[in-house]
């Protein structure tokens, strides 16, 4: 069941990805390297942050294949989509969120790591596919200077790590989590919530 | 023989990284951390994957070696080589390209990994170097956008794991991949052949 | 005590992280995501290549909390501090780099690799962390384009080698170490000291 909705997370992740490629004018590669780095990035980095080999990805090739066939469909159909799919996909984009923190958070907890290790991997697992995606493209990472994005993985991830300790039902965990990550993400949306910006016009290391 | 083909594509990968790094204007030390992000950076993320312990340049330090006598070579002598090296350096960096990449499949197939991963390795190991170096220099990766690059990598790592799967001769397999890489980049060169670009102005999740 | 140097080190680290999301006007995430990276970047890369396992920070989790709280320090107290702070935070980022590059070559010497290995695991543990930073907020890293600042952490990374192969001796390879590459990043910032730039107007690759 899990496994599934992670599948779901790829291919939601893989269609962001696929679509920052078009934005860019990248060609066909660049399509499905964004979309692959995307779906699979952040899982791949904290796998290898834990120790995890082989990361999951080799020990599953259905991820490769999900992901690239993702790409590809969007890169075909992409124009046929009517406006009303692009609001779909941002609901989307705030599930693939919550399952894949959900999974780093497993990933971590199945390791006896301390709860803050837990929690950051949770996270990781979640935005930094999304990151290395705005780099690739030439972007500062959107999560770090809008809306109530990575807060929602944190607060999940911290819901998440609390339930498994003190009663240890992964289920009842899982399903909190995700309620927290997806309400804190549709309210954002819908309210337009951010955090507060940090401005400092210090110069002092140029 | 396999080493010393190597040895010449990390002399020529560290050679472009070099140059990247004096269209931007770099110090000396830019100069060097190009060019051995450039040679080394491809190989270093495959074995980072693969679980390979030591990485391959702690393994031997030659590679560290001859990588940044190139980056000082280039860096030193760039003014007095005649324009029509420029030429050459495109066919070189072919080779390094299709060299890189058998070394790549090679790593990965001795692991026993399913042949998806092994084609993904050797691409991995021959264009993300020079992706690292772009973003480094701030810009977008170039093979995400232009000719035909990672699609000769890719078509020549099939050949390669198909080869090694139904024969499991080596040098044959060895001799195709490199043959199909070469032939293609330079066709791509010389007709400057491209993938078809994918152009989506989405703007559903800024 | 290298151990209260090296959170001292984490603490400046994370402030220049801070400050340079303040500069891009981040929101509070982007301002502990940039100060983390800043400040254990540079090490997680060097134990992911040494392979060393678990991470430094997943083993001692006290590195997340320096850096999270010096982050959100930052954030609440910037403004009221004094233009004089800034010259302050320059020496001590010095001293931060010094205290980062001993501790890199440390690890890497434990693990007896090559002496280049250890020159080069030095460097990283001091440089890498600023280079993410710069990369994730649309910069050109620093380091590779101005004054002296990895040639100081190179000079000090090579005396500590030196000494700790002809004596044997911690604390005075430590002592020089840290005195080298203070002596040359003052020396760097009150004279201006750049190296070389290399100037190429080649484009053949692209």
């Amino acid at each position: 069941m899990l496994y599934l909705l992670d599948l779901f997370g790829v291919v939601v992740f893989a269609i962001t990805g696929a679509l920052a490629a078009g934005r860019k004018h990248l060609d066909l590669f660049g399509v499905v390297v964004l979309a692959l780095v995307t779906a699979l990035g952040g899982g791949t980095l904290r796998d290898l942050i834990l120790g995890i080999r082989p990361v999951f990805w080799i020990a599953d090739p259905h991820y490769i294949y999900v992901a690239s066939a993702a790409a590809l469909a969007t890169f075909c159909f992409n124009r046929r989509l009517p406006p009303s799919s692009r609001r779909l996909l941002k609901t989307a984009d705030a599930a693939g969120l919550a399952v894949f923190t959900v999974i780093g958070c497993q990933r971590a907890m199945t390791l006896a790591t301390p709860a803050v290790i837990a929690v950051l991997m949770g996270v990781m697992t979640g935005v930094v596919g999304g990151m290395i995606r705005d780099i690739l493209s030439g972007e500062i990472p959107l999560i770090l200077r809008k809306e109530i994005y990575a807060t929602a993985a944190i607060a999940g991830a911290a819901v998440y790590v609390i339930i498994i300790r003190f009663t240890g039902q992964q289920a009842i965990a899982t399903v909190f989590c995700i309620a927290v990550i997806l309400t804190l993400r549709i309210a954002a949306i819908h309210w337009q919530l951010s955090l507060p910006v940090f401005h400092a016009e210090d110069d002092s290391l140029e």
